[in-house]
C-alpha cells in the first residue's frame, strides 16, 4: 500500500502549502481522498496518470476538500477519457458538478457515477474481491466522513518445495491457494496446512479528517495499519477547536492510541505554523509512532 | 494603468500554465478580470493585495475562466473580510456560488454584490468619477462577455508658472481644473487655456476572451489603448477553430488593426504549444504592434 500526499494544509492554499488530497494505490487502485484546489496540478507535479484513477472520495463539503473536483472532472473530459468514474462524497455533491457542468454547456463523454452518503452510520462504499472502503463518520461543522481502506485477506501461499516433495500435480495449484487439502500422484491426501504459508496479512489505512477529537470513530478504524487524522493545531490553540471543531496533535494521538493503530499520520496543518515538528513532538507525548505529512511525501506500508 | 497577467493558457493548468487570470490596476481599482483555478495562489505569488480587489468581471462560465472564484471567494471569508465584493458574470453564476457557499454551511461575513448579464449588446456595468466598464459580447460556445475599461477625460491640468504670473488667487485652482476663465488679483479676466495644459488623453483596455473571430465587437473596442484578444491557435491549427470557436493569432491582428487598437497583447494560448514565440509572429503578419502574455508579465500603458 502506498499514500502519496498532494496536499496536507488546512482552509487556503498559499504558494507553497496545498490543501487536502492524497492518492493510495492499494492493490492495483488509485484512489483519490479529497480534492482541494490545485489538485490536479499536483497530480501532473508527481506523475500520477489521470487515467488510473476511478474512485474519488470526497470526505466533505468544505473548501478546501473538494474545490478542485470540478476542475479534474472538466480536465478528464478535455483529455477524452471513456472510463467510469465513481464519486463518493456528501449529499448535494451530484447537484453541484451538474450545475457547473449545465453553465460551462459541458456534458460527460464518460460515466460519472455519484454515490452520495448521508448516513450517520458506517457503511460500505465500495467492494472488490481484493479491498472493501467503509465510511468513518465523523464530527465537524458539517457533515463528514473519513474512510476506512481495507485489503481482503489473499489466498494462502503455496510451499513450492513442500508441494514438489509431496508430489502434487501443479492443475491442483488454485486449489491449494483456496486453503483446500488435494490429493497427491499417489492417492495419498495431504493436508493444505503442510505445503503452504499463511497470507501476507491485510493491510488498512484509515483517513480521518476534518474531525473534533471524536473518539466514538474509534471501532471505525481499530487496529488499522496506518491512520492519517487530521491535526489542525497545536496545544497551544487548543482552544480554536472547539469553535471550529478540529483536532490538536495530541486529540489525533489519543485517538490513534485508543483504536490501537500501527502508525499514526498527522496533517491538515493550520497555515498559521511555519514549521510543522512540533506536531510530532506533541502527539508523541501519547503515541510512539507519529509521521509528518508532507506535499510530495510518499508512506509505504 | 497596469496589467498584471496571472494566467494566460487554455483549458488545463499544468505545473507551468495558469489559466486565465489578470489584474487591471486603472485610476487606484485593483479589478481581477475572469478567475481560473489557482488564481488565489497566482494572487499571492505576485503579491497582490486580496483586500484591494473590489470588483471581479468573469467573461463565460468555463472553467479555465472562473473555477478559482469560490476558493478566493472563500479565502476572503476566512480573511475577515468586510468590503463589499461586486461579481460580474453570466446569468447561473450566483446560483452556483450561493449553492456551494449553502453546501459548506458559509455564509458571507462580507457584501457579495453579484451583477449577473445575459444581455447580447454592450451594456454599461460601472461607473464611477473616473472610470467606466462596458461588457463587449463575443461568440463562444457559451454566452461570453469582453470588457472595455476606459479611463474618463481628466481635469486640466495647471500650468504653475502662468497662473503665477497672472496672479491669480490660490482659491480658485480647483475651478480652473475644472475648465473656468478666472479673475485674478487684479480684477480681471484670465482664459482658462492661457493657465492650463489639455488632460491627459484618456486610456482603455479591452479584454476580449474567448471568442471565435468577431468583427461585430469592433465598435465596441474601437481606439482602445491596449486589446488583449485570446489566440488559443496558430495557423496550422485553424481548422480546430470552427468546432471550438476559438480564434487564432492573426485573427486577433485582424480585430486589433480593423479597432485601431494601440497595441495587441495575445494570450489564452493552447497548452498544446510548447513556445509561443510563433504567436507573435504570425500576428505580425497582420499588426505591428504585438506583445505576448505572460505569466508574471506586468504591461504598463
Amino acid at each position: 500500500m502506498e499514500l502519496t500526499i498532494l496536499g496536507c494544509y488546512s482552509a487556503t492554499p498559499k504558494v507553497n502549502t496545498y490543501p487536502t488530497a492524497q492518492v493510495l494505490n492499494i492493490k492495483n487502485h488509485l484512489f483519490l481522498i479529497d480534492c482541494g484546489e490545485g489538485t490536479q496540478v499536483q497530480l501532473r507535479r508527481y506523475k500520477i496518470k489521470f487515467s488510473r484513477i476511478k474512485h474519488i472520495f470526497i470526505s466533505h463539503l468544505h473548501g478546501d476538500h473538494y474545490f478542485g473536483l470540478i476542475g479534474l472532472i472538466s480536465t478528464f473530459m478535455l483529455l477524452g477519457r471513456d472510463a467510469d468514474l465513481h464519486i463518493y462524497g456528501p449529499k448535494g455533491i451530484k447537484e453541484l458538478i451538474m450545475l457547473q457542468l449545465k453553465l460551462g454547456k459541458a456534458w460527460f463523454n464518460y460515466p460519472i457515477i455519484f454515490h452520495e452518503l448521508e448516513s450517520k452510520e458506517s457503511v460500505l462504499i465500495f467492494e472488490d474481491d481484493k479491498v472493501e472502503v467503509h465510511t468513518v463518520p465523523l464530527k465537524h461543522r458539517v457533515y463528514t466522513n473519513g474512510f476506512v481502506f481495507k485489503e481482503k485477506l489473499g489466498e494462502r501461499r503455496i510451499n513450492i518445495s513442500a508441494v514438489q516433495n509431496k508430489k502434487i500435480d501443479m492443475s491442483y495449484y488454485n486449489k491449494i491457494k483456496q486453503g483446500f487439502d488435494v490429493e497427491n500422484e499417489e492417492g495419498k491426501m495431504i493436508s493444505n496446512k503442510s505445503i503452504t504459508f499463511d497470507p501476507d496479512l491485510p493491510k488498512s489505512y484509515a483517513f480521518c479528517s476534518d474531525t473534533q477529537y471524536y473518539p466514538e470513530c474509534i471501532p471505525n478504524i481499530k487496529n488499522v495499519t496506518a491512520l492519517y487524522h487530521e491535526a489542525t493545531f497545536l496545544d497551544e490553540h487548543k482552544h480554536i477547536c472547539e469553535k471550529t471543531r478540529h483536532s490538536t496533535a495530541k486529540d489525533a494521538a489519543k485517538i490513534a492510541k485508543k483504536a490501537n493503530v500501527g502508525t499514526l499520520i498527522l496533517g491538515h496543518y493550520s497555515t498559521r505554523y511555519y514549521k510543522i515538528e512540533k506536531f510530532k513532538t506533541e502527539a508523541e507525548e501519547v503515541f510512539n509512532s507519529v509521521k509528518l505529512a508532507q506535499e510530495g511525501k510518499i508512506f509505504i506500508f
